[in-house]
């Protein structure tokens, strides 16, 4: 079985961006507000916009099934207030609940968490009990700058972030470490604001004991982990100055990198550096990349050709395909043992 | 001839830095302020930490030249207003030069600007200047977040840096994209900072078309690029979806890349992805990583033994090591053929 771990809702039906302009909109004037029961869209729409995007892609790649989270860059928790947040979310959750129930095979939720700059993390506490206990979701998205590219929130060791993690805990769900749209001019999105937060977050934890005091937390780092493969040296290296455990023991049994490199030598030195259990199969389609590569005739984005090209055994691909997500994501792991996978 | 065109003056007798923490202390109260003539650092002192630090290493490793500026973390653009910046820039400027008149030889100035949050880049001018016609140097340093991690500035696309470069242009002068200390305590400084902004200004290029309107500056961006040769899937594939042209024609006669990246892998990667008439040689030591590799025995930042193993052919380390330096730097060039070489 081939599981995909990073998949959006990239591909919602128009009715649900119209929603949320309304939504912000109206955020000035209450009564101009759009209610939640204004927006309708049937299980036929939602069935179209999987059926003709994902699922057909997924086919065509030999994917069998991916943990589907709403929209990244849609997030945009610097938006509005705590309220603005929680509706949106719980209306973008609703939607990936609903996709996995409409294609229980091939789709299973994660939650976006109503994050608002400045705000209590713990408010966000409601929304994540429901998105598990009620919708099945077997992970969560972190935003570690819930204010789109100015970073005024904590770093991810603070004790502000530690009633998220003690739910996490609790459930045994991972969380991907996220950020949503950038609305800061220097900050391009996905080519510079995704890979700088990938960064930033596993320097975050290297300087801290975060995981001491967590020690079944996990965390996975989006992007192959942004700039930190590449310069495994250099944190080896910063690691060892500030005489903090290898990274092995320090970080990796609790950080986890997924495959989204666009190309074969990207996945090849990922695959050369991060020891293989802590490598998780993802590709992000249909994300930030969506053209062709005109070197290759491929999608950028269809990593399982880098994978099937690495430098790796049969039991390595399993594990990155397979058996690596089945333990980082136990809920996941219950669900398809619970249909006889 | 092996150019290592990214070192900084990390050796510095302390009185330098007594010297700053004075400024900085006075800051409230001119009165308290200390003069620049206070500062006293004799030649002995200078040649005893060059010639104990960054000269026995280069011995040790077998490199010729480097190109010298100020410490990067200590320029800290963020502290106080341009009067403070432009005292420290002067001051740090004319150390790196003295050096470079003890050690001609070994060591090349770059210099480091005076600027300030919020204050015009014009105002560097005088600095860069006395700089390039007085001492002798071949390249700048642009900080391109002067905030230090609050990323407050235009984007490098924006005509507020235009004054800048106008003058790199008139002197035939590239600069290195380097940023300060962070004081945003999300981001630690050589870990997350320093990459991040590799990465970010590499993409501020990528969606401008800045080069059209300056077709012979040249930036080079430090440590090995941040994250954008593991990426470079990724930055094509971007480039694509906005009808920009292919890398190589966009940005690749006006960008290079440095070798700082601290382990075999990280290097390999590089000279596989990166065209080699766009990577320069460098190690920036003595700097953020300056312990043994266990994994290896050698030093994390010994960056030639990577080179040396790489997979490229002698003409292609000759670029590495000094004809792209050559062609980058023109003013180094023609320091080099003015005394024979």
């Amino acid at each position: 079985m081939i599981i995909d771990i990073h998949g959006h809702y990239t591909t919602a039906p128009k009715a649900l961006e119209t929603w949320r302009n309304r939504q912000i909109a109206g955020m000035g004037n209450p009564a101009e507000r759009p209610q939640v029961a204004e927006l309708q869209i049937g299980d036929d729409e939602l069935r179209e916009s999987i059926e003709t995007n994902q699922l057909r892609l997924m086919r065509e790649r030999g994917l069998d099934l991916t943990i589907f989270s709403p929209r990244a860059s849609f997030m945009a928790h610097h938006i509005g207030d705590f309220e603005v947040s929680s509706t949106w979310a719980a209306i973008c959750n609703e939607l990936c609940y609903r996709v996995s129930q409409l294609f229980p095979d091939h789709f299973v939720p994660a939650a976006m968490l109503p994050q608002s700059p400045g705000v209590d993390v713990a408010t966000c506490i409601p929304e994540l009990i429901k998105c598990v206990e009620q919708y099945g979701n077997v992970a969560i998205n972190l935003n570690p700058d819930p204010s789109g590219g100015h970073w005024t929130s904590p770093p991810l060791s603070d004790r502000y972030w530690y009633p998220i993690y003690e739910k996490m805990v609790e459930y045994d769900i991972p969380a991907m470490i996220h950020v949503s749209t950038s609305c800061n001019a220097c900050f391009h999105t996905t080519g510079a604001h995704y890979l700088n937060a990938d960064t930033t977050a596993f320097m975050q934890c290297l300087t801290s004991d975060l995981f001491r005091d967590f020690p079944t937390l996990r965390f996975v780092i989006p992007h192959g982990g942004g700039a930190v493969p590449y310069h495994w040296g250099r944190f080896r290296g910063l690691a060892q100055e500030m005489k903090k455990p290898l990274l092995q023991d320090h970080l990796l049994n609790n950080i986890f990198f997924d495959t989204c490199v666009y190309h074969q030598p990207g996945i090849d030195l990922l695959t050369r550096v991060i020891p293989v259990d802590n490598i998780l199969f993802a590709s992000e389609m249909i994300g930030a990349v969506r053209g062709i590569d005109p070197e290759t005739g491929h999608y950028f984005d269809d990593t399982k050709r880098y994978v099937e090209a690495a430098h790796i055994d049969a039991d390595e691909r399993y594990k990155i395909y397979e058996g690596n997500a089945r333990r980082v994501y136990p809920r996941l792991d219950a669900a398809l043992k619970s249909k006889g996978h």
